[in-house]
């Protein structure tokens, strides 16, 4: 992967600048995150990158440069301000708060601290403020799927008053990381060139075989009700992050919120069917105006022109995609959307590294 | 396509039943059809077969015998007792009359009549009486993405009293025919072998090329939320037939509908997201007991064993599979859920022949 149009930044200018640690450089995520430190405005001094140990030694190339993988210890954080960290919820829960504590603002795009009361969880254009208070130094980036809808949902709620949401999402393979990816190649390998496959029981099953990687079932050819773990009364851990992590980072602790999340065979960027109730009337012309004018947001909704936004136009880029707008027929107070967002950035990459940001113009002298 | 299991009827047998007429009998559904009739009990004298004048004279197997194809005329019904149209919506319009003032009952599985108010909209699970009342000798049967859902929320309702309906379709390639089906494999063979694709805004469209078949967009490695055409206020034609079909069905001229579908890259069966909002109190143990002792379901939800519908393993099945029960969290009358239906079967063929059958054994002197 090429650092694309990237200027290396100068050295001179670097030493006024804090030091980023991005812990799990080299995953689905950490990927993205580099090409993005590479073409975002260059705020960061040094940026080390940080792995597992069998991950240290290589070599990734960052704002044009290459630099040396090393591996997480304590003294990795020596001298860092700001660490980003995209690795398992139980290496986040360990190592987040040692970085913390060598005086990094850690933050995290696990699970390990998103509902935390003393951890704030942020996306830049709906609730920066709350970045500022961070008690234990950690500020917790949302659930890809949460976050690729998030912005939509917050700028219509600062205006209507979000009462409920019903989502149903259509999850990309790649919100199981590189594994997930991989896996569906595989299976569309598998399925290409047979114009007789899925149309019997159980086909796709046997010609693709017991590799379904980290999917309960085929995902090439087929959509898995499934993503995640199960919790309490059927609903799963993904589900369950939809609803907590959206009113938590609205501020509606009461919000009605119903989630089911459905894999399809999608390489990058989720989608979601969005049914919206508010406590005021939804008028068409202000959600427009509404979604035209807010940051991180693009308005693509054109269906006498059949357009609207699908994954395969989304990918690769930064703000959340709405279309399909329509107001309930049967409840002038709800309104009913399709949403895409690319969930390695938006939703992963793209909102760390807007949060890491803020606080990157706390701790730099204004000039 | 093997005739499978069937048993030739015997035609003495045949002589005091009904003549059935097959009008599309070469299309998608067509063909699910004649496999239908060959598998399930035998209730028809002569079955014929009619097309349009380009299919006539081809041989098609039902009941384990080659029949020969004819053209669609108004003689091609002297002697039809029970007439079963797929055929585009103008098609319909023109002939279905022209069969049922010829004497046959039509059974149609076109748009063009399923809002008459003097044609019945039946699912014989639901409303099996209605039926019955059909003063221009027309029944109509619903919409492949209603059908795929409407068994299991109407045995609920039942019991329940629905309220309002929140769907999301996940639907597939077969919907739009054959053409959908030959578009989705076409272009799954194109992206396979690609370990790139899908990463970069546009290189799906970029490989796949200008040949969208029915899409308005990439299907493989894609989601499309569109189906149907533009009605008002943004709405597509199929998300109007899920509201419209399902008050008719249910007989809820007032039930409160949003639905919002989008196409999926699988070849046959259509799924749902359904959030279903009822008049009394939901008690799961009761769902579960009514899913799996009405007609034409199947209750499959254990999630702790990872047990849910898929399209993969429900293509080319009869009932409706109904999984990933859910109790809403936040609203105690709301029940959350994941559908899959064969839409040529369940969807289309099968209901149409289940209506069918239900005049037949009018018909039918019992013995």
């Amino acid at each position: 992967m090429s650092a694309s149009s990237a200027s290396p930044g100068r050295s001179d200018d670097r030493a006024s600048k804090p030091t980023l640690a991005v812990v799990g450089a080299t995953g689905a995520v950490g990927t993205v995150m580099l090409e993005l430190l590479s073409t975002r405005q260059d705020v960061w001094g040094e940026i080390r990158l940080i792995a597992s140990p069998r991950s240290a030694g290589r070599k990734l190339k960052v704002r044009g440069e290459e630099v040396e993988v090393i591996a997480l210890s304590e003294r990795a954080f020596d001298g860092v301000q700001v660490a980003m960290f995209d690795v398992p919820d139980e290496v986040s829960a360990e190592w987040a708060p040692i970085a913390a504590a060598k005086g990094a603002v850690v933050v995290d795009n696990s699970g390990a601290f998103r509902m935390d009361p003393d951890v704030p969880l942020v996306v830049p254009e709906i609730n920066p403020e709350a970045a500022r208070h961070r008690p234990k130094g950690i500020i917790a980036n949302p659930n890809c799927t949460t976050l690729s809808m998030i912005v939509a949902v917050g700028a219509l709620h600062r205006v209507f008053e979000l009462e409920s949401l019903v989502v149903a999402s259509y999850q990309a393979a790649s919100g199981a990381g590189q594994a997930g990816i991989e896996t569906l190649y595989d299976q569309i390998a598998k399925v290409a060139g047979n114009r007789e496959i899925g149309t019997r029981a159980g086909d796709v099953r046997q010609v693709i075989g017991d590799d379904l990687g980290p999917f309960p079932a085929p995902l090439a050819l087929n959509v898995v009700p499934w993503a995640g773990s199960l919790r309490e009364n059927g609903w799963t851990s993904e589900e369950m992050k939809v609803r907590n992590e959206s009113r938590k980072i609205l501020g509606l602790p009461n919000l009605a919120v119903s989630a089911t999340c459905v894999r399809v065979p999608v390489v990058t960027t989720h989608s979601l069917v969005v049914h919206a109730r508010f406590a005021r009337r939804v008028d068409l012309a202000q959600v427009r105006e509404i979604l035209r004018d807010s940051p991180g947001l693009l308005l693509y909704d054109e269906p006498e022109r059949l357009e609207f936004p699908t994954p395969a136009d989304v990918v690769g880029t930064d703000p959340t995609w709405v279309g399909r707008l329509r107001v309930a027929l049967d409840d002038p107070h709800a309104l009913d959307m399709f949403v895409c967002g690319d969930n390695l950035r938006k939703g992963a990459a793209l909102n760390t590294a807007q949060i890491a940001e803020l606080v990157a113009a706390e701790l730099t002298p204004q000039g």
